[in-house]
């Protein structure tokens, strides 16, 4: 399935959520990744993440497509990251 | 159609960019706005944003789904912001 996370953590954080995050997603943008992942991979993201943050402060959302046949994307300004997850579209 | 935006821009063009997704969409983490639109609405924003950016500098990315059928959003932390567009799934 395709995940897109997006966060919004304290600096402190930073650092090791998107290094949690890049375990299993590409780095898309700022504090954007997306990837294609098994169910099993993407309950231990949300777990290693849900350890990470500090609840009363930090928020992270991920949006999981059962399939990306309806989804498109579209992009202004500068490219992506690499690791854009285009092959997935 | 389901629009999902996150933005990657200089402080100098948040508010900017800010505003104007505001307008057609609801504010649901720090750079991440989403929300029910019509293809005439969604273009507009798009255009309104393009003239907004600088795009040698910013990043906006828009992810645009037909159907909400295939999706779901889990959140881990504070909750959103008011405005969480969760009537749309």
């Amino acid at each position: 399935m395709f995940v897109l996370m997006v966060y919004d953590v304290e600096v402190k954080r930073v650092v090791k959520v998107l290094k949690i995050g890049r375990k299993y997603l590409n780095h898309i943008q700022n504090s954007v990744l997306e990837g294609e992942l098994s169910p099993a991979q993407y309950k231990q993201l949300k777990h290693e993440v849900e350890r990470a943050i500090n609840p009363e402060h930090d928020s992270v959302r991920f949006y999981v497509l059962r399939t990306t046949q309806y989804m498109t994307v579209d992009k202004l300004g500068v490219p992506s990251r690499p690791g854009d997850a285009e092959a997935f579209l």
